[in-house]
Formats: C-alpha cells, structure tokens, sequence
C-alpha cells in the first residue's frame, strides 16, 4: 500500500460500546502493533473519550457526522447519510488515506458502505464474510460465508473458495489449503440443490484444493482450511459457535467448584482455566473480513469491546502486510486471461 | 397403543456397531426401563451376539433379510428389499405388534421406510427429525427439522412449529411452549428468503407459541423451548453442536492436566469432570425422532454404541408414554374441523 505503516481508519461511533471502547482498544492496537490509527466519528465524543493524555503520540481523528442505527435499513441509510462515520471511513481508504476499515457498528450497513463506495473486485459477484475460528488442530479455519449472502446463487460460493484459499494461504500460512463445502453428508449426491451444484463447481474448479463436504462435525475437526457455505447457514453457525464458549465456560463454573474437593481443585486450577477461557473467548478471534470488495473491511461484532477492537485492527494489519486484495485482483485478472487465453467462453459474470 | 408395556421393535443390524452394541442397549433397556424388546434382523447374527444366559426373560426375534447400506440410494433400496430390517421393523409398527421403531442404520431408508410403510399423519406435508439439546437453563430445546428436508416450503416449517410444541409440551413437559425460527438477526425483516416468509407465517399462526426469531446464540440460551428451521441448516447446526462437546472435552483434556498444580489439581476434581462429560456427551443425549409420519421412529446415529441405543429406546418409551402421535394427530383432525366450521379456505394441502 505504500506506507511503511498501515494506516488502519476506526468507524469510532460503531457498536454497543462505542466511542469509549473502540477508542480503548484502537490506542492499544496503535501502540502495540504499530499501526497508525484515524479515528473517524464525532470530534468532540472522541475527545471526551480519549485518555487524559494519551502518551501515544498525535491521534488524527477524522469528522464525521451520526451513524447509521441498528434498525435502519443499511442501503438506504448508506444513501441519506453519507457523512455518517462508516462512509466517512470507507472514502479515506477509497482516497487511499487509510489502508483498511475496522468497524463494529451495523454490519449490514458497513458491506453496503464498502460495495458503494470501493465497489466489488472485478471477477467476484459478491463479497463475503469470512471468520477465522480456532480447531482442535493447530490450524484454523476459515469460514465464508457467514452473514454477507443469505440467497446464494453456486456461482458464488465457487469464488468464496478461491478467495477464502488466498486468504488462507497469505495470511494464516496455509500452503495448499483444503477446501471444504459445508454439507449434510460426505457423498457428492447428499446436500441441497445449492450445495449439489456448488460441488459440481468445486470439483472442476483448478484454482482450490477442493477436498469434498464438511459435515458439521467437521468443522472444528482442523481437516479442511476453509470451509464455503452459504451466508445463512454460515451465520448459524458462527454465532451457535461463539455462544458454545459461553456454554462451556458456565458449565465449568457450575460443576467444577461443586463439593469441597472441587473448590479445592478448582482454586489450584486458577491458571489452566484462564488458559481455557482464552482458548474459548470468541472475543479473541477478532471479527470477520470483508472479502471480495476493493478495500480491506474488518467487521466486528456490535458487543466489541477494546479486547475485540484491538484483534480486528490486528487482523486488519495482517490483511494489508500479506496484500490479500492485490493478490484476489491477480488471481481474478490471471483467472481471465487464462479464461480468454485458452479461449473457453466464462462471460457468465 | 393397548400394551401395559411399550414394545419397542428394534433395527438390530443397522448401525457401525450392529448387531452387538444395539443388542447390548437394547437388553439393557428392557431391564432399566421395564420395555419389550423386539430384535428385527438376521436370527442367527442376533443369536450370536447375545449374552450366553440372558436372565431378562424371553428376548424376542423377528426375523429380517439384509439391511439397507450406507451408500444406496434410500428410496430405491426400500422398495427393493421389502424383507430388509428397517422394512420388517416398521412393519411391525404397522400391524401394531410394536409401538415404536428405534434404529441406527440409515437415516434416509428410516424415513423413506417409515413414509412409505406407515405414512404421513393427515394434515403433515412434510415429517421432520426433531433433536432435543440440552440447554444453559434447566430444561432442554426441540431443534427440528435436523436433516429430513433440505430444502423446505414454508409451510413445512410452520407444520414442525405444531408437531415440536406438541412434543415439548407432553414428553418434555413444558406447558406452554415458545417457539423460535433460526434465523440471522431478531428482526422480521432479516434473513433469507425462506425464513422471511416462514416468520410471517408462524405469526399468525394460532397454535403455537411463536417468539420470534432466535440466532445461532440464541440456540442453548433457554429462551427458546422449540427451534424450527429447515433440514440442512439444523442438520449442519446438530452435527457441529455434538462435535463441539468433544472439542470440549480435548481442550479440558489438553489445559487441565498442565504442570504440576494442574495434574493435582485435575486429579482432585476427576468425579466432576466425570459429570462434564455426561453433560456434553451427546451419546447422552438419544437420538432423534421422526415426528409427522403415523408411527414413533428414533432415528439414532450410525455410530450409536450401546449407551446411545439406550437412551434411543427411553426416547421412544417417553413418546409412547405421553402419547405424541395421537395428540399430533388429534391436532390435526382439530384444526380442520376448525377451518371447516369457520368456513375458511384451507384446503392449501
């Protein structure tokens, strides 16, 4: 991108516990990761919530005006205000003032911000969501798509393999990453009549390693790298899978102090359960990645607090050092000379 | 039903571990739970893998010809091998020598068996597998459909709605079910196609308690006493949400022991991780039950070992117990009365 720093624009006034908590994380990030950070909302609500004297050397705070609320309608609001803080921080990456977007406000609004203003990669119908969950392996997963898309056309799916395989290479360091579809059987014949006809695709498909379906259980299983599903049932399961962790945590809170000898254990455990709780803590897994638009888009839970901010912005910078986009246009543009190259009609776009 | 005792015909050669881990939770069934056991298979394979003395009483056989394979078409395989265990089994739901089907072999050739041999209850479209998880309150959730049509109309979902709260309401004793669509978002507005028209629908929908839409973390929270969705998303969810249980269970395997305070400490609390493994083990759990056809099938896992096929069996006594199938069918038979005598068009079957 350019600077030798990334330059990482904070929607400030998006979310639950914005600005007070977004500001918290996003200094942390600045410090810590050496990211430049533009805070981008209202002047005088980030004042108020910046620390006293911020030891961190000059913040740049960007203007905007209000938000788009969690009822309204993204495209619409997108459209009426395009002073809110979201499009305030999609243009400086658009100007290329900033190398990236991180928000937690509504994250309907942020990808209708992001396909308005920086527009799709060319070669990609849609842009998805992808998220990054842990495994019992010690590798992730990557799964797309988990909200972005809740209609999905086989075509699509079919890209969110080849742009969740980049990321997965670039970024998590996967060499040649399995590509799963997320399906109700093992058996090419077995699924939906989307999930059919993504196989069929997947199969012929040169540019992904595509293995076979992923089966529920296969998620976590660390079999397949990344894992393509539809928007809906990606998103199901996303938030069935953050939630689990509470589930967990609370079912150890429950019956491990229960007797004298579980307090006892309980207490000398202290430590291995504050690794346990990291381990499960959704929090620490950032938020999901925008992938598809021209421009990297971290999109954060509305609930984030600094933990979760700092993780998106960590995430952001890792998207921006491995150069993801440029490397989904390459792929997109090698994909059509090839395509014109060997002469194969693919105007199907 | 007439019998003091249920008689619970049992698919004794469909599963991973058939015949011996299904005879095993059977007998274990008949003793515990005070059932009547009826082995459908191969004489001579189910002889063999009986205890030398089994001081149960008479252990019923009856005798079946083959079993439906895991990679045969369902449909095809059904009406090909009418003599085959699942057939022969349901056969004996059919001339009511048996109150109820449980088996672990084919989940497809299950329901195509129970379709065409006893058929759909009058007024269902469609029958779904309902899956009962426990929750982070004291009472578990109906999660349904969890595999039986991957592609719903909207109707269906509205018909699982009634058949799920029938089934919360007398074997899981909750008086007034609520009931949830899993969707994306808790507005009515959110979600895709089908769960947009399935929420309009459950709304006006007088006999059941409709609360409106509950996301994937919404699932074990305990809001919710039904959750209806299509087959493919529950069954991805169902899949993923038993897997988790032991992903779980290898990370406490993998923290709790660490260094020297972690092994006392795991070493004082092993009654209480005892008791976190039967909370997450979903062996605990049963299986799953074919609601909408004219009979009781429990459809349980392939991989069922003796204790899954035990709770399987307590899953179908309780159904037979409190009468599901005939309050799903007087249901039924109310509802058109009413339509009738409201002289309202109704006749959308």
């Amino acid at each position: 991108m350019g600077a030798t720093r990334a330059r990482i624009a904070i929607d400030a006034m998006g979310g639950d516990h914005a600005p007070a908590e977004i500001i918290t994380g996003a200094l942390r990030a600045k410090e810590e990761l050496g990211v430049d950070i533009l805070l981008v909302g209202d002047p005088q609500q980030i004042q108020a919530a910046l620390p006293p004297q911020p030891n961190l050397g000059q913040i740049e705070i960007v203007p905007a005006e209000g938000t788009i609320e969690m009822h309204e309608e993204p495209l619409g609001a997108i459209k009426r205000k395009p002073k809110a803080s979201i499009n305030v921080a999609m243009d400086l990456v658009k100007r290329q003032q900033a190398d990236a977007v991180v928000s937690a406000g509504h994250s309907g609004a942020a990808m209708a911000a992001a396909l308005l203003r920086l527009g799709r990669i060319k070669g990609i119908d849609r842009p998805a969501i992808g998220a990054v969950l842990p495994t019992i392996a010690s590798k992730p997963v990557l799964i797309l798509d988990v909200g972005a898309n809740v209609d999905c056309r086989p075509k699509f799916l079919d890209q969110f393999a080849v742009m969740g395989s980049v990321y997965s290479q670039y970024v998590l360091g996967i060499s040649e990453p399995k590509v799963g579809l997320l399906n109700i059987g093992e058996e090419p014949c077995k699924g939906n009549d989307l999930s059919i006809r993504v196989h069929e695709m997947l199969e012929k498909n040169p540019r992904v390693a595509f293995i076979g379906n992923a089966e529920g259980r296969d998620v976590l299983s660390g079999r397949f790298d990344v894992i393509v599903c539809d928007g809906f049932t990606g998103n199901v399961l996303l938030k069935f899978a953050e939630a689990v962790g509470e589930v967990m945590l609370q079912i150890l809170r429950e019956e491990l102090p229960q007797g004298l000898h579980g307090q006892l254990g309980t207490a000398i455990l202290k430590p291995n359960l504050r690794r346990i709780k990291q381990r499960v803590d959704h929090a620490e897994h950032g938020g999901g990645l925008l992938l598809g638009v021209a421009g990297i888009c971290i999109i954060s839970h509305g609930s984030s607090q600094a933990p979760s901010i700092f993780n998106a912005i960590r995430m952001a910078k890792e998207a921006i050092d491995h150069q993801v986009l440029e490397r989904i246009q390459s792929q997109e543009r090698n994909n059509r000379q090839s395509a014109i190259g060997s002469s194969e009609a693919n105007s199907d776009d």
